[in-house]
This record gives structure tokens, sequence and C-alpha cells, in this order.
């Protein structure tokens, strides 16, 4: 494309993931084109909000028909997806690393779990899904060798500080970090938090907050 | 409190969440008063954005030698959780869901995993870590008997859909969902959606725009 937008805002980032999702789900259906408000109460939000999003990534093939199903799946992946498939390791292998290995394979996303990294030399040598786990102490090696570029860290929250300097000296570039340890990495790094007791945290909030204000 | 302040922004109650459980783990090593800067950097965030969350909740009592670590866990706590324990229930026993249950258990939380529910009768009548697995056919009832206000969705996707009656009809005040679907519920509940596909191609997304921006 000639012109990719830059600077997409985070939230638009994720909703962008999850129109593609949707889109991808119509077109199985046989579904070929969309009206924003439909995408929109698909996602529960507004008609608006589906426009802004769009605009900002400069599509704006609206036909009287509504979106285009498979232009607008093209366009988003152009604006997503890395040219070439990002191969993703996961460090920890406990229940949440195997979780979630298993619910990434074969999703037939751009994005690839090639490798598992634990320190237990029971799980080592194992495979889930095809996925070997390997141990952390050859992290760097395997990094280079299935030139893997994000982990996922699912890790006990205690180990999580010890994988700061190996996933530094790997040249990783981006980080889902899942422990609730906060992690410092240098500025090049790009690292999202979610921590699921956070989250859960957030959710109660909120709930408290809704019913103190119908009292 | 006399004035629990409302309307705290979402990314501020993360904050908090995440300061209370770094404070938590900081009295246990002894420690009794931190600065913002040192917290700030705990976080890999700005002093600047630690005073202005806590200024945020109306606190400010910072001393010489910084905030008093258990003062500002009371404080966060009082904002943060309800006067009673709030009951959680899991949907969906696969690979996430038992693994959410075990991470949880045992952290000494307001928010209990109570009961976890699942359709598959080999998974209903199970425990892990002593939290039951109860038939989805049985979802209202045990909703009122264990008095369950949240869940989290862990189910698969497809399945996710089926889920909305039920947790409409049960009362559920606040939904986790980390399921690829996304879900409309009536306004009055309150709703979360994190995908993990959608976690790992926002992270995937400002590499690739990181790495563009310095070719």
């Amino acid at each position: 494309m000639a012109n990719i937008p830059t600077n997409i805002p985070e939230k638009t980032v994720e909703r962008l993931s999850e129109y593609r999702r949707t889109l991808i789900r119509l077109r199985r259906q046989g579904i070929t084109h969309v009206f924003s408000h439909v995408l929109a109460a698909l996602h529960g939000i507004t008609a608006v909000q589906v426009r802004r999003d769009l605009m900002l990534i400069g599509f704006s093939s609206d036909t009287k028909k509504g979106y285009d199903v498979q232009v607008l799946i093209d366009f988003i992946s152009a604006i997503l997806d890395a040219s070439t498939d990002q191969n993703i390791g996961v460090i920890g292998m406990g229940h949440l690393g195997q979780a979630i290995t298993k619910y990434f394979n074969g999703k037939g996303l751009k994005l690839k779990i090639v490798a598992s990294f634990d320190t237990n030399p029971e799980k080592v040598g194992t495979t889930i899904d095809d996925v070997p786990c390997i141990a952390m102490s050859d992290f760097e090696q395997a990094v280079a060798e299935l030139d893997i570029n994000m982990v996922i860290l699912s890790c006990p929250a205690r180990a999580a500080a010890d994988c700061v300097i190996p996933i530094v000296n790997a040249g990783i570039k981006g980080v889902l970090n899942f422990t609730s340890s906060p992690l410092n990495f240098p500025a090049g790094i790009v690292v999202e938090n979610y921590d699921i007791t956070t989250l859960l945290e957030k959710v109660a909030y909120f709930v408290k907050e809704r019913e103190e204000n119908e009292l």
C-alpha cells in the first residue's frame, strides 16, 4: 500500500484485530458484505466507532451493500500483519503456558508459537501439539535458530525477573507478559502486561461502582 | 471513607491493582515506606503518573520517607474492593479455565473462584483445587446458591454465545471474557473482552511499526 498509516491508537489496533476475526467468521458463513452498524452490533459498540476506526486506517470503500468483507479483511491484514510469519516462544510451560500453546495451535494466524521454554527438566524435551519444550538455558540459541522475535511470558511471577536478561540478550522485540510481576525492559522492546488478577479486579471494581450508583 | 471517588479511568484502576500487588510484595520484604519514583520504576512508568493516579483517588500522605506501604495498601483496597468477598464462577474447564482456576487458588484475594462450569459430563463432578465443576445446565441454581456475581468465560469461542442467556438470567454482574467471540450483554453487565489473539496481534503490530520506523 502506498500510505500505511502509523501512530494508530492502541485501542484501535485491538478493535482492528477483533473486526478481522469477526469478518473471517462472516466470510466462512458465506457473507460477502457487512454494514458498519452490523459490525458495530457484533462488537457491542457504535457504528460511529467502527467508521472512525476504519477512517483512521484510510479505509473508505463503503458501498450501498456495506463493506466488502474480503476487501476489508485484506486491508486490515495489510495494516496489522508483518510481511512474513512471526515466530513466537512461550516461556513457562505451567498450566497457563500449556493453555496458550494449545489455544493458538491450528488457528491459521501469521503468529506462530514455534517453541516453549522451561527450567523444569521433566518438561524439557516434551512437546505440546508439535511445539517442543526447550531448556531455558538454551533460550538464546533457540531464539536465533528458530527466528523467534516475540515471547509470551507465562512463568510463575517469582521467575519472571530472571527472564528479562535472556530476553534482552536474545534480541526479542515484543513481550506479552501474563505474569503478575511488572517487568522493566529497555525502551526498544514492546511490552504488554496482562495480569489476570488485574483484569478481574478491574471488572470487580466497575461492578461495585455500578452497584453503588444504583443505591 | 467519607468520599470515595468515582469515575476513575480504566487504566488507573488497572494500575491501582498493580500498585497494590507490588506494595504487598514490598510489605512481605519488610519494607515500610516507598517513594513514588521507586514505585514508578518497579512498574516501568514515570513518578508523575504514579502521583497523578494517587491524587485521582485522593491519596496525598506523601512524607519525607515516601508513602507508608501499609496505609497505601489499605487506601487502594478501600477503593477497589467490595466490602465482602466476591464469588466468581469459571465457565469452560478446558486448558485455559483450568489454568485460571489453579492460578487464582490460594492468592488470598477478595475475589474467589468458588465453582466452575462445563457441559462435558466427564468434567462435571470433578474438582480442581477444591473448586467443583458443575453442569452448565445447573448454572442458574448454582449461581444463586453460591452467591456468584462474576464469571470468567474460558469456553471455546463457538460455545460463548450460548452462555449469554444463562449469564443474564442468573443475574451475573460482571464478565471477564477470554474467548475470541465478542459478546453482547445488556447495559447493566460489566464486560471486559481479553482475547489472547488480540493481545498478541497488538504486540506484533507495535513491534512491526517500530521496526519500520527504524529503517
